[in-house]
């Protein structure tokens, strides 16, 4: 039997997507090939291209202004692809320092550029910063618009005075996609969209234009936009996977019934936290990630002792980051509701 | 049906591979969580990625001054990496240049520093030199042990006076590994290994050490060594299918008696072109590679009709690269020996 399974990434795919993805491995729509063993040169696999393109746009509303790229790499290389291609040594780009991931982001962008820090939520990172304040004139303003780690989650972008650059690896397609203002947004693709060693980017066209056109191929955005992410062998099979997961999506009524089912998941969990005697959330009210609910009980012995019991009744992965401690839960879009309640019956017995 | 697939890559992989993939997506070995669902963390895949280390180490008999590296690119990606890790611009890299793998190779080391084309076969790209000129003291020499589209092949490395660095995407465990001189190599999963998306790296750690330490972590061959492949999260699924496909080698009797039975595959074609009417092999003798044969026929007409006639007859991807035309029969180690006396065949419906 399978396993409500709590990680934060690689995480919870959608039944009905691995059912055909088995099918596929062994031979994708009776063509006699499976996918793994396609040409991506092929034309069975340039539907498969094509159609997950249009499952991405057809899922966020993503208009002929943006390019939709398939990237073979996690959301870690974009941390330096982002500046390599748009911060020179002369300019400053603004980052929001929300926590473990925007701090490696801009630890890449200082190899490049001036990196400036518009707002932190430094030391606890338990809230997203209401304020910021930019520099003069940013290239780009980056922000992650969910903590896996810590659990906290911008509720709308930042207003900024520049186009925004998203690392949206964690909440992608969560909810409805704020498109508006944005420059480009990244996405390793092991949380909401398939398997790891891939990540989805939205990037509007002209702004990878102005990019650099110096660096290699491979690492210039441009070289996906013109050869639609077919420079060099892509990920064959995430590809696959990213459209199948992306017509899920489409069935279950799109991002807004998502979003809603998302909201109603963690909710369980947040209103139990709130209510209880000896566990509370990490993050505060008003910047809580309904992605990835962080918490803690007020005793270690308790908690082993519910990470312990968690285990035994066959609920995996909700020990949290060995940098903030205590549980995490994660809530990816395809972990069901029934997994929600379990968890929050077994925490109910460690209350009392 | 599953059809006899010739393609280059994406290429055919072993079915007992596949149908352990079937099952290994939704749960992986009763875990009760499928494959692409696992944490990288976790034990589980923990296992899977020891599992593959040790498995690519018993296939390819490689001691521990060498490290086993996994990293989420394709061998386009080492291009650029190996020259930005090991060649500064005051020094100078030999290159073995036989066809377009090589062209794209000595391309990204020109980026990096001086590259000293040591031989070539242009403008043809039908056999690999005999004999090498050196620069005076290169810091490495490079070479594409299989050329994947005009379908010649190294018998041996190069002798080289500098550490062998080697582009094996195309023949990688195909034969015995000739690891003696080498100071690296590299290969996209996608031929002999598992699937598109990743890269297998067998490097000396005295090698990687004395790269450059200065580049982003990810683009060091230094960090994978140091983190064994899990700086960031890596592909998990790339990684299990190597495990897999390296076991069922092993399964198989080990690359000599793989070697064996590639040989044996490739002599029926060539013995069939060596004799043909209207169909000659594009490589030389003594150049010529067991896993990807490059044939044409003395008319246009000819190749047309056979293309055709191979189609309705289920035989995919024979045509050959656009940059040479013609056939191509990729015949890696998964290709199975009854789909080459199929072409053979066929071919020989076409030779009348």
């Amino acid at each position: 039997m399978r396993k409500p399974n709590f990680s934060s990434g690689p995480a919870t795919l959608p039944e009905e997507v691995l059912r055909r993805a088995q099918e596929a491995i062994w031979d994708l729509d009776g063509s006699g090939i499976g996918i793994l063993e396609h040409s991506h040169r092929g034309k069975e696999f340039g539907r498969v291209l094509d159609g997950a393109e249009r499952a991405v746009r057809d899922v966020g509303n993503i208009g002929v202004d943006y390019a939709v790229l398939f990237v073979t790499a996690g959301a870690t290389q974009h941390f330096a692809m982002v500046p390599q291609n748009f911060l020179s040594p002369n300019e400053t780009a603004d980052y929001c320092h929300t926590g473990v991931w925007s701090g490696k982001a801009i630890e890449e962008a200082r190899r490049c550029g001036t990196v400036h820090v518009a707002c932190t939520s430094e030391p606890a990172f338990d809230h997203v910063p209401e304020r910021c304040s930019w520099s003069a004139s940013p290239r780009y303003v980056h922000y992650t618009s969910n903590e896996t780690i810590y659990g906290t989650q911008w509720v709308a972008p930042p207003r900024a005075p520049a186009p925004l650059v998203c690392d949206a690896s964690s909440d992608i397609f969560s909810r409805p996609l704020p498109l508006e203002n944005h420059a480009l947004i990244y996405a390793g693709a092991q949380k909401n969209l398939g398997p790891s060693g891939i990540s989805l980017v939205i990037a509007r066209k002209d702004f990878v234009e102005s990019g650099r056109s110096d660096l290699s191929p491979l690492n210039q955005y441009r070289t996906y936009v013109a050869e639609k992410s077919m420079h060099n062998t892509p990920n064959t099979f995430g590809i696959f996977i990213i459209g199948e997961t992306c017509r899920w999506i489409l069935a279950q009524g799109g991002l807004a019934a998502i979003d809603e089912r998302n909201r109603r998941k963690a909710a369980v969990l947040y209103d139990f936290l709130d209510h209880s005697k000896h566990w509370k959330p990490h993050a505060q009210r008003g910047s809580r990630s309904l992605m990835n609910v962080t918490f803690r009980a007020d005793t270690k012995e308790r908690e082993e002792a519910f990470v312990k019991a968690a285990e035994a009744a066959g609920l995996s992965g909700l020990k949290g980051h060995r940098s903030v401690g205590g549980m995490r839960a994660s809530l990816y879009n395809a972990f069901p509701e029934a997994g929600v309640k379990r968890l929050v019956e077994l925490l109910a017995e460690h209350d009392k």
